[in-house]
């Protein structure tokens, strides 16, 4: 043990040392520079409303303010828009802040989570910060296996069951209808977490009805997505009061900058921008797909603002792919786990941006072979 | 228990929702209309380096990306200046947020933890997150008594030993030969978090050289405070590498906003802009204690952004007086704990804004009498 390390808890002294998500301004350094298309990390280059814009702008110069620690006026705002109460409603620091302080407050040591083996890395990192044993069930044709999951948390009762509808990394989602029996067939000990970032993207039909009366379920959403705002760290979770209050107990109430905080009510307000995003992000989903089809892969049909794109081979063809694409100067992602990581995954963007990606994709093809 | 808390840990059950601070929006929520002056969250309304604010501006159509999860560039500006490597400095969304990782990795639930009474309150609210066991040691003559401090740490065989040094919310401080003589006088078991969030603000000769060799001591510095970029949330901590490195097992490293990195950065880069913000803060303080002299208070001398005015009586006095104030729109604290709480708190701000503070206080003192 380091001198340094002594300092920490058995536990910490336990945990690796870990970045969930290479960033990638690590690869930009180590390459020495910057990429010519970011399509990698489910951002949207279409960028947020200019109203949220002209809102940064103006919010500057009184940027020496802390913003509200209750986040009052965008949880207001939020909870009118979804028709619930402000009490409904919590901010954080992004979804990944979100679940940090649910793991946080739910999780003791050993206790049971679901998810899906080769979901969301974040959410299994929080889980491990609280000790949490992480029970994951494989990915089925491509989809979250809504049936063995709920299986497997009333086979172990589960402290947890994290889903995100629509999913990352494939793109693939359920229906309200199944998401429904999924709540309504979770045991009494569960507590089931609904990440739905990519939800804004997804088609109608996909969310269920919210339902704040029910204390068994979180929902989460998110502006770092379809409202083009991910550098600005605001998620927000929707749930039962009592619960939604709980986070007053452990959540850093002076996290949230004041920027962000402006700028997501300003988006909020935009559904006209939201809409128009939503059909550029639609319109450059189905661009990626015939990039894919005329490479002779085939794309995954999506509900979010990236492609999985089937590469059709296995994990090393994929792998070898993915560096050739980055070596083009294009910022793509992959799935980390098998049979998933037969994909590259690849985000939305600007004409501009996906012409670089078709033009690289060929490249990397004819390199590959 | 609610039906909602059974899915809390026991912890967390046992813990009351609490807001550290509540504030000031909430009081104007309470009252219908805004402050007119805003003196009361050690904020600077002296604002922010025009090249930050300018860099802010600049970056706000960019804000679709996330900020780089590593804070390179911010990293290496900050350990260049410091003259550290870049290995020993780790981001946090604010001091606040960097303080809830540290007890995160370091506290196991009865570890003694030992500050002083009356000292920051959301580094209890942390310790408490993680069922750390305070220990409080009372202020000396206004000032955190070091001699009495490590001494608990030795006797308590204590895990952290927390000092703000200048101190809030008394704004006394120690010169850096006593908190030298606190670094060489650490029991073997115990950390020392140093915060010197006011450490802009300080006399020379108030902190202590950086020895990132000694992995007992982790100092904290904000661009909340002098650098008037509380909105921003953007603090950092120093220390040994090894220890450092260990952040990366618990915190949020996408937590981060994208624009508050790049105002710190460009705040950090316009230290001439410092200096004059230091010294308005200083010329701020020397008015704040005339106010006082002139109603027949006492300033208490500050090395920080704000002045504690001893009301010269009791709790009650000091808590009306405080009342009276904020009902003349004049937004000011006052400490929690005896017998600090005799005091009221006056943020540093520009002349207009104390020139308000200067009639409320005497109208205030008229009513109370």
């Amino acid at each position: 043990m380091s001198s340094a390390s002594r300092f920490l808890t058995p536990h910490a002294q336990s945990l690796p040392p870990t970045v969930p998500f290479v960033g990638p301004e690590n690869l930009e350094r180590a390459q020495g520079h910057r990429f010519k298309a970011r399509l990698g990390a489910n951002e949207s280059g279409f960028g947020p409303s200019p109203a949220a814009i002209a809102a940064m702008q103006q919010a500057a110069s009184e940027n020496w303010m802390y913003a509200d620690p209750e986040s009052y006026v965008l949880r207001e705002a939020i909870a009118a828009f979804h028709g619930v109460g402000i009490d409904n409603v919590v901010i954080g620091e992004g979804i990944d802040g979100l679940l940090g302080v649910t793991t946080a407050l739910t999780v003791s040591p050993g206790d049971v989570v679901v998810t899906s083996d080769g979901a969301y890395p974040t959410f299994n990192f929080h889980v491990a910060a609280h000790a949490g044993r992480l029970v994951k069930v494989p990915y089925r044709d491509d989809k979250e296996d809504l049936g063995r999951l709920i299986d497997t948390a009333r086979r172990e009762k589960a402290k947890i069951l994290y889903v995100a509808n629509p999913d990352n990394p494939m793109g693939s989602w359920w229906g309200a209808d199944a998401i429904s029996e999924v709540i309504a067939a979770l045991p009494a000990e569960t507590l089931f977490l609904l990440d739905e970032a990519y939800g804004d993207t997804a088609p109608a039909g996909t969310l269920p009805p919210l339902d704040v009366e029910n204390p068994q379920v979180l929902r989460y959403r998110t502006f770092s997505k379809a409202y083009g705002l991910a550098g600005a760290r605001i998620g927000y979770c929707i749930g039962n009061a009592a619960l939604i209050s709980a986070f007053e107990k452990m959540r850093n109430h002076y996290g949230i900058n004041r920027i962000g905080q402006i700028a997501a009510l300003a988006a909020l307000n935009d559904q006209a921008y939201l809409a128009e995003a939503v059909g550029r992000i639609a319109a450059a989903r189905d661009r990626i797909s015939a990039i894919a089809s005329e490479n002779g892969l085939v794309a995954l049909s999506s509900a979010t603002n990236f492609v999985a794109i089937d590469c059709g081979r296995d994990v090393e063809f994929a792998r070898s792919l993915l560096k050739e694409v980055l070596a083009r100067d294009v910022f793509i992602r992959m799935p980390g786990v098998a049979p998933l990581n037969r994909c590259i995954r690849v985000s939305t963007g600007v004409d501009e941006h996906l012409d670089l990606f078709a033009e690289a994709l060929a490249g990397a093809l004819k390199t590959v072979g």
